[in-house]
């Protein structure tokens, strides 16, 4: 079983979504792409990004956001958003836990976060008008505060 | 006083350290460059780049590692590398710590992490043979577990 499920909501920058594959590969943690993106995953386009990795990756494509919710209606979903009322790390992380994070442009809409206002949670930062953190970057930080919190399975 | 001192090592991906200003903007950490670097910081790079928030960001260039170790000798310096004998998260962090990463290909030399061997700290991966997390990716890592030890100052 994968430690996590990232889960990114229709991704508009290849090179984040490539960054966040690698993350994934080397956490054992399944990467969610729900349609549509904004790139092509064929096979030239990857080996040109440099994407060596990809092939290891556990990957799995989702045409809608409710097509993947209906098929993962049973697990465990955090909405990452700025919009977030509770620290990322004051979230109890477990195993198998699905991360789900919105576009690059545009976080995650509103009829989205509203499927569980509770699991809506932020990476704190200092109060700036415009700018927000990388959308892998902050993947990152909260995948690996839930890792510390799950106790690094199988990763050393 | 900054939060965090973020230390980039003869940093070679303009990327990577464009992500890593806007990680430091809004943390309220200091940006330090240690030369040679592999890109220019010229005024028109940058606007190309995108990198609208670079005047907000606290930024020192040094000219090599002796100088900055000098300028600082009395920091707490951690040394972030695969290397590490120990996990990020079970470093004990406090505010205005130095954060040293390496360079993109090869990390930090030896002569480096010899400065403090006990300081050698490293992010926690699946054991793979090739790749390790991408330079930014790891900066925002053990930048936001550090945070998160030291509460988040003026941060929401």
């Amino acid at each position: 079983m994968e430690n996590l499920n990232i889960v990114l909501f229709q991704p508009e920058i290849p090179q984040n979504t490539g960054n966040i594959g690698r993350t994934c590969v080397l956490t054992n943690s399944k990467l969610h792409l729900i349609k549509p993106l904004g790139f092509s995953l064929d096979e030239k386009q990857l080996k040109r990004a440099g994407l060596d990795y990809w092939p290891e990756l556990n990957l799995e494509i989702h045409e809608s956001f409710e097509e993947f919710r209906e098929k993962y209606k049973d697990g465990n979903f955090y909405f990452c958003t700025t919009k977030g009322a509770k620290n990322h790390s004051d979230a109890k992380f477990q195993k198998g836990d699905f991360l789900i994070f919105g576009r690059e442009s545009s976080g995650l809409p509103q009829e989205v976060r509203d499927v569980n206002p509770e699991g809506c949670i932020r990476v704190p930062m200092v109060n700036t008008t415009t700018r927000s953190l990388n959308l892998s970057n902050t993947v990152s930080i909260i995948a690996y505060e839930a890792l510390r919190q799950i106790g690094y399975p199988e990763m050393k």
